[in-house]
């Protein structure tokens, strides 16, 4: 498999935001023809399972890209070098303003793998405490605490209709059914 | 909660490419203030959770934006109008080699809702038999079917670490257990 690793031969720097930049790889392909790679740069973000009194913790707020509110569960960016399970109960008490006695991994993956390097880490949170909430500047949004059956309607309706959100969700009735994470 | 939405003042073009565009939106934010939204325009994918004799159909490739080989369900992006359910069917036999006698939906997610709208739809595929393999022409990949305990070691190991096919694993055990897509 190795002779079909995608060598880079010039990178071209697109645009670099305050959350993600974008560049263009030109590669080499195994057959020596070449083609184009867009890739999308982000910094990774966590995500929370929080569940209290058998209520998973969502927010609601608006997507610019989708032009539509969203509900989701807690997540945000990481900070630079910090650590995914410090991010998630930041992201957690900051939004919603609970802390967890109990983080533990539920999963790590990449969101959108063929343009992007976004890594999610999600957290299942328990042993939740009233903290402070404390929101970005630039962030409005709204709690809600729902029970499995209403997570599954806002599926079905799509008010729920983020990957991290939809998998948290599986994982709730994973969790429910085998006592896992 | 209208009052919160997220009106556009400016839009900013900032490349288009082959698969994804980029813009920078300007808007107006409930406090009158403004902020700056950098949004990553997609056509969308459809991907399959192909099982066949209780093992899954994977593809390894290599994905560029995180530099490795990965191991992913069927899946690619939609065709100008394409039915999601068509492109799953045509992606899983163009990867794959094999023609589904059933295609039902699982679910549809929006993967990077922060600063993408790239959906995807997922489905089951059933009653498979061999078709014909064809590849785009700068894809290379190889095909494997996968049990799924395989599947969960491979989620361990990171060999699986995408979202889609995360989700598809997670639908696929909540299949298991109870029956239901």
């Amino acid at each position: 498999m190795d002779s079909w690793q995608e060598k880079t031969i010039h990178t071209e720097p697109i645009f670099q935001g305050k959350i993600i930049s974008l560049q263009v790889d030109t590669i080499e392909l195994p057959d020596g023809k070449t083609a184009t790679r867009e890739i999308v740069r982000h910094p990774g973000a966590a995500a929370v399972l929080a569940l209290h009194e058998d209520r998973m913790l969502v927010v609601e707020q608006y997507r610019k890209p989708m032009e539509k509110f969203q509900v989701e569960i807690p997540a945000g960016k990481l900070d630079p070098g910090e650590d995914p399970i410090v991010c998630a109960g930041r992201e957690l008490e900051e939004e919603t303003g609970y802390r967890a006695a109990s983080l533990r991994p539920i999963s790590a993956f990449y969101t959108s793998p063929g343009f992007a390097d976004e890594k999610l880490y999600l957290y299942l949170a328990e042993g939740l405490e009233k903290g402070a909430m404390n929101l970005d500047e630039d962030e409005y949004l709204s709690v809600e605490a729902i029970t499995l059956e209403e997570a599954l309607r806002y599926i079905e309706e799509g008010r729920i209709s983020d990957a991290k959100t939809v998998l948290a969700v599986y994982a709730w009735r994973l969790y429910k059914l085998t006592g896992e994470v």
